[in-house]
């Protein structure tokens, strides 16, 4: 798939993240006390992409929703993104996040943990300047959102420690780890424009396929990522034995001897760049890869599908940008 | 003061303790996956004393608010209560609460983490199911709430680092930690039973002065508790070199060498059980205990004040038996 980003749709993206960023500022601006707040606007002034407020804004401006009333929202969802990562990256002991020190490196854990929990308190609070009739509704999807982050972060730990994981379960996982958040972006952005019933389902299935994807997609370019880019994150879900998509596959449709092979792998306390390598070679071999791509394809379509159902009034052409944008990236 | 416990009172506090353990049972029934809830129903089957769901309920009821409508709120309140414990164990190292080890000893530091972050969630999907049309003002209420239980968790954090801390920011402190929580039940519950707006504000008012008591009185009982209670947990705060409202009054108001001989027990790496009668008898010479006194009943008036500020048909009685019960004990 080639793919040519649209270049209005770019400084769109570009204008939508500025209008974030200085939306951010002021509502961080002088907090007391330092130790709490100088951990938060570190993580919220790092190089991050914005695409989860994005989503959330183009959904609502699909809708015709102004962006000053979705802006509340989008800023919320972004500050409880980063709560996930601030926390995340504790229990990953994760050193750098975006080429910087993570939180709980340039401070300590202590800190970071203080940080985080913080940073929900002020998601909350950012939604909840929205004005909306909806926001009960709104809060209800929120919250329900950071429950099954919280699941999908449980389940993702207790997969690592497991030899196998069926595929059903993976899809759980990652539907509450990642596709919940895009979900989320994309139905609260319709609630906050006023959508109609019908049209909030469909960007909510729309988010939720894209979410989907997006993972997908991503556990597949952690290893088909060009050789030039190897380095330090190339095979990284091999080296943390994760039970991605494509390991899940291999292990239901390899030979013995494949299968065999790869649990050796898998059992190694140290991976070197050449078990990636065979590792890669056997999800080629047993056919993981074009069907891990055909998966993703799969989700792509529904979400292109839930687009297709919005009426014809509704301007669904960012919607595809975006989703082209996040998924027909090459790494 | 001799305090003699009203027993009508004890039985009622005893059948609402039933009716939050039988609303949280439910609540928490059957979650998956294990690794998440397993701490989560053992943080909140420990034998809390369910104060605060207790007084939430109480406020709600002497504005003749029924049980069933503050219920999922006294939920939530308590939930939120047990992240901030859950959390601030890992950060003070504590082995051990209510007679039974921490989550973070039991399971370890990252179980613990995620369990608090889930038990925040849980707590705003408790309050959710209020069914109030003032949802919007209670969850903001909520919100400032957790975000002021972090700012006072990381001032106190910031002061146990510093020599000296003025009284002025002690109170803001406690205000934040501790006093914070105490003022959302009262408010809470007056704004799910209806009530008006002076009386929800007269109700936060005697929230917030019950618990700037509450704290104090438990700086001062950390010292001055019965000799026969001399244990692991005297003079914690000493050890903890706590900078509480006796050590700052005593400061203020000691003499030169009083000051010194302070100041040297508290740059002592090891605190001995000889040093904390020492630090009692100097905050005894220097009337800080007799102030300290002072201080916990000039709030506990100003609680009581609050009350008198209600109409005649609002039953403050529960609510003066529960400030009774909190600030009358002797450890």
């Amino acid at each position: 798939m080639q793919y040519e980003p649209d270049r209005q749709f770019l400084s769109k993206l570009s204008a939508l993240k500025k209008d974030v960023a200085a939306y951010l500022e002021n509502f961080l601006v002088k907090k007391h006390p330092e130790s709490l707040y100088a951990p938060i606007q570190y993580t919220m002034s790092g190089d991050g992409k914005r695409l989860r407020p994005a989503l959330l804004l183009l959904a609502a401006e699909a809708l015709g929703g102004a962006r000053s009333c979705s802006m509340p929202a989008a800023v919320g969802v972004e500050l409880l993104h980063n709560f996930t990562l601030v926390h995340d990256d504790i229990m990953d002991k994760d050193d750098t996040r975006r080429g910087r020190p993570t939180v709980h490196q340039k401070w300590d854990t202590d800190v970071a943990l203080l940080a985080g929990d913080g940073l929900v308190g002020l998601a909350y609070a950012a939604l909840l300047r929205s004005e909306s009739e909806k926001l009960p509704q709104i809060m209800r999807i929120f919250t329900d959102g950071i429950i099954e982050v919280c699941e999908g972060q449980a389940l993702d730990r207790e997969f690592e420690a497991r030899d196998f994981v069926e595929m059903q379960d993976y899809l759980e996982m990652i539907g509450k780890k990642t596709a919940c958040l895009l979900r989320m972006c994309t139905e609260i952005g319709g609630l906050v424009a006023r959508g109609s019933e019908e049209h909030i389902l469909a960007l909510r299935r729309f988010g939720e396929n894209l979410g989907m994807a997006f993972q997908i997609q991503d556990d597949l370019l952690d290893i088909t990522a060009d050789e030039k880019k190897l380095g330090k994150d190339f095979g990284s879900d091999v080296k943390q034995k994760k039970k991605t998509y494509m390991y899940i596959h291999a292990m239901q449709h390899g030979s013995k001897a494949q299968v065999a092979e790869l649990q050796e792998i898998y059992s190694k306390s140290m991976i070197t760049e050449q078990d990636i390598l065979r590792v890669r070679s056997l999800f080629e071999q047993i056919g993981t890869l074009s069907e891990t791509g055909k998966a993703v394809r799969s989700y792509i379509e529904k979400a292109e599908s839930s687009l297709a159902l919005l009426s014809e009034d509704v301007r669904t052409q960012d919607l595809h940008e975006f989703l082209r944008m996040i998924l027909f990236r090459k790494a």
